[in-house]
C-alpha cells in the first residue's frame, strides 16, 4: 500500500476531494445500478448527449429535413476541430470526423505508402490491437509490402529499443497505439515519433485507448496520422463514427483510396473526375453519420468542460488506488498486475492475471461489477476519469475479492478458448 | 393529360383512393409545414425511428451499456436479412448493414477485381453517380485496371446496347445503377446482369434510388453484388449506414480489402491473424454503428408493412400524375421532362429541366416547396410512395407554375456554377 487505505471511508474522503466525482451526475444512470468499470469500452451516456441526439432526429431531421444539411455539411469538421482542441493537441484544419477507425486506417496507412515510393515495410507490434494488425496486414498484401512486427511484452507496451531495432531506410510507416489495449501501456509519442522519423518513415497513431484519457499532443509531437474511436472514453455511443488526424503540412501530398463524393471538390458540381478538396476533407468518404457526429461533439465538449489536465490527475491517481487494492488484496489470491506500475505509463485502464480470470469476470458481473476479460486471462477494469467514483473501485475490489476467496466463480464455465 | 384532371379536387380523389394515404402519419411533421418533394434525397422520420431510437440510446447504451453488445453484435445481419426480405428479393444470409455506399462500393468493387484474374477493366456509365464513378476510378487507378465509362443519355438512362458494346472478354466487373440519381431512369436489372455475365463479369447494382421504391429482385435477377444507402426511401436518417450484398455463392471466394475486427472468425479471440467468417459477415470492417442502423431496422420494417407492390404501384401513379400536371402547366413554360415518360421505365422521382431550374428551386423553396436542383439545370422532384400525397404534387406543380408565369424566381440569384 502506497499511501491509500483498504476502508471503505479511504475511498469516500478520496470522492470527497475529487473535483472530478460531480460530473457523474452529468451521466444517465445504469438501471439496474451497476459498478461499472467499463466505460473504456462502451463510455456511458451523457445527459446532454441524449438531449443533443433528440433534438436532432426530433427537430433538425425530423421537422426541417434536409434544410439541415446546410449546417451538417461541415459537421465532421467542426466536430473534428473541437476534438483537436480540447483533446488531441491538435490544431484546426487537421481531425474529421468520419468512418469507423477500421476504415480510417486503412485510408490513412495506403495514403502513407504512396508517400513513401520505395519503401515496403510497415512496421506496428505483435500486440496491437487486432483490427490495426488486420488492417495493416491487408494493405500490405494488397500493396506487395511487408508488415513487420514487433515483439512486444503484453504487459509493458512496445520499447522504444525494439522500435528503433525495427525500422530503417525501408520502413514506408510504423503504426502504434498510444495506450495499449489490453495492459493500458502508454507509449512515448513524441519519442517513437521521432524514431520513425530519424528511418525516413511516416508515424500513425491509434488513439482509441488514449484520446479523452490521456493528453494527447500530436501537432508538438509533430505526429504525421492519427485515428481513434468516439465509443469509449468519448462517451459518443455504440458504433459512433471515428476520427482521423492528418498534419497540416502533408494533407495535400496525401490522397486516400476511398475516393468518395465527400472528398470531392465543388461536391454538387458533381463533377467527372476525382478533384480532392485542398484540406483535411479530402480523407472523407460518404456521407456522414450525423447523430453520431454530434455526439461525438457532446462528449469532446463535456471532456473539455472536465480538462484533459484534471482527467489525467485523476486517471492516474484512482489507477494507481485500484493497484494499491489489488496489491493489498488480490495479490495473496492469485491476481498478477499486468500492466506497468508506474502511473505515467499507463492509461486509465488496469489489467490483472489471473488463472480464472474468465470465471472471475462472468461472477462480477453476475454480482453487479463490470469490467471485462481479455485474452489471455486478464480481468480488465477501466475507472474512467469523467465518472468513475473511488468507492467505485473500492465496492469492485472487494468483491473481486469475496470472489475468489470463496470460489464463487466455480459456479460459472471456463472460457474454452482460455489461454492463461 | 392521360386521365388525370387538374382541378386540386383530382388530387383530393386521389388521395382518398390511396391505399397508402394512412401512412403519413407514421412520420413525424415537418415544422414549419413543407410541400415534401425530397424524401429521396433524406427521407423523413418515422414516428417509430424516433421512440426506437430514444430508447436504445437511453435505454440500451445509457442503462445496460456494455450488456446491450449481447443483441447488437449481429444487428447489421439481422437487418440486412430483414431489408433482403421486404424490399431486395434477397434471401437470408446475403445482405449486411455497413459502413457508407461510398466504402461499401469500394470493398466490393475491389474484390470483384480480385476474383476475375487476368481482367482489367470495370465498366461502369458516364451519368452514373459521382461516388460510384469517384470511387470505381480509384479502384481501377489501385489495381492498374481501366475505367471504361458508357455514353449515357442522361434523361433516358443506360441502353442495353451500349452496355452490350462496352463489355468483353477484359471485363471484370460491371458497376450500375439501378434507378438513376438524376433522371429517375429505370434500369433492366436481369437484362444488364445478363448482359455482364454473358461477358464473363461480376455485375455490382447501387440500390440507393430504388431500395424501397421499386422492387428490387436481387437473387431472382442473379445480381451479383450490390449496395445502398438506407437515408433516403428507407427513412433511416442523414448518414445512417449503407447496405451491401454479396450472393451466397460468392461469399466464399471474395475477400474485401479492409479487413477489420468485425470480419474476423472467433472475434474475441483476437488471434493474430485476418481469417474472415465464412459468410456475409466478412464483408464488415470495423465496429457498426448502432443507432443508425436500429434505423435501417425501423424503415425496413415500415415500408414493408405497406409492402413493396403497393409502393411501386402508388409510384409509378404519383409520378405519372406529376408529369401530366407538368405536361399541361409547365411545359407551355419552357419545362422538359428530363426523365423517362414511361411509368415503368422510372424510379419514384421524376427531372424537368428549364434553363432558369436553379433560381426557380430558391423560389419554390422560399415558397415551401422542396425539391432538390440538380446538374445541369434540373428540378428534381421526388414524391415518395409512402408519405406524398397527390395533393402534395398538386400544389407543388402550381406554385411552380406560379413562380415561372410570374417570374418570381428573378430575385434569387443566378446559379454560378450552372449548366444548362
Amino acid at each position: 500500500m502506497t499511501g491509500f487505505s483498504t476502508d471503505r471511508s479511504g475511498a469516500e474522503e478520496l470522492d470527497a476531494a475529487d473535483p472530478l466525482a460531480r460530473f457523474r451526475d452529468r451521466f444517465v444512470r445504469a438501471d439496474p445500478p451497476l459498478i461499472y468499470l467499463d466505460g473504456n469500452s462502451l463510455g456511458r451516456l451523457p445527459q446532454a448527449t441524449a438531449q443533443r441526439i433528440t433534438d436532432v432526429v426530433g427537430r433538425e431531421w425530423g421537422a426541417q429535413l434536409i434544410g439541415s444539411w446546410a449546417h451538417w455539411l461541415d459537421l465532421p469538421q467542426r466536430a473534428g476541430d473541437l476534438l483537436g482542441r480540447q483533446l488531441l493537441g491538435a490544431a484546426r484544419g487537421q481531425v474529421v470526423v468520419a468512418d469507423s477507425t477500421t476504415v480510417n486506417l486503412y485510408k490513412l496507412a495506403w495514403a502513407a505508402l504512396d508517400d513513401r515510393p520505395g519503401r515496403h515495410v510497415i512496421v506496428t507490434d505483435d500486440d496491437n490491437f487486432p483490427t490495426d494488425r488486420y488492417v495493416l496486414e491487408g494493405v500490405a498484401r494488397q500493396r506487395g509490402a511487408e508488415l513487420r512486427l514487433i515483439r512486444t511484452d503484453m504487459d509493458e507496451g512496445v520499447s522504444e529499443q525494439t522500435v528503433r531495432e525495427a525500422v530503417g531506410s525501408d520502413t514506408a510507416l510504423v503504426s502504434l497505439s498510444h495506450v495499449a489495449y489490453r495492459s493500458g501501456a502508454l507509449a512515448d509519442m513524441a519519442a517513437l515519433t521521432a524514431i520513425g522519423h530519424d528511418a525516413g518513415a511516416l508515424v500513425l497513431w491509434d488513439l482509441c485507448h488514449s484520446a479523452g484519457s490521456v493528453p494527447v499532443e500530436l501537432d508538438s509531437c509533430g505526429a504525421d496520422l492519427a485515428v481513434g474511436c468516439s465509443y469509449k472514453y468519448l462517451n459518443a455511443g455504440p458504433g459512433a463514427p471515428a476520427f482521423l488526424y492528418v498534419r497540416q503540412d502533408l494533407q495535400q501530398r496525401l490522397r486516400q483510396p476511398v475516393q468518395g463524393w465527400f472528398g470531392q471538390r465543388d461536391q454538387f458540381a458533381m463533377g467527372p473526375g476525382y478533384d480532392p478538396v485542398p484540406g483535411i476533407g479530402r480523407f472523407l468518404t460518404g456521407s456522414p453519420n450525423i447523430i453520431g457526429t454530434v455526439a461525438v461533439e457532446e462528449g469532446a465538449r463535456l471532456l473539455g468542460e472536465a480538462g484533459i489536465g484534471a482527467l489525467r490527475a485523476k486517471g492516474m491517481l484512482i489507477t494507481d488506488y485500484l493497484i494499491a487494492l489489488a496489491d493489498a488484496w488480490l495479490a495473496p489470491l492469485g491476481c498478477v498486475l499486468a500492466s506497468p506500475r508506474e502511473a505515467r505509463r499507463r492509461g486509465s485502464h488496469v489489467c490483472l492475471r489471473h488463472p480464472e480470470a474468465w470465471r472471475i469476470s462472468q461472477a462480477l458481473i453476475q454480482a453487479g461489477v463490470v469490467g471485462d476479460y481479455r485474452t489471455p486471462g486478464r480481468l480488465r477494469l477501466g475507472p474512467v476519469p469523467i465518472n468513475t467514483w473511488f468507492t467505485d473501485v473500492w465496492d469492485a475490489l472487494n468483491t473481486a475479492r469475496v470472489i475468489i476467496e470463496t470460489k464463487a466463480y466455480e459456479q460459472f464455465p471456463g472460457d474454452p478458448a482460455r489461454v492463461t
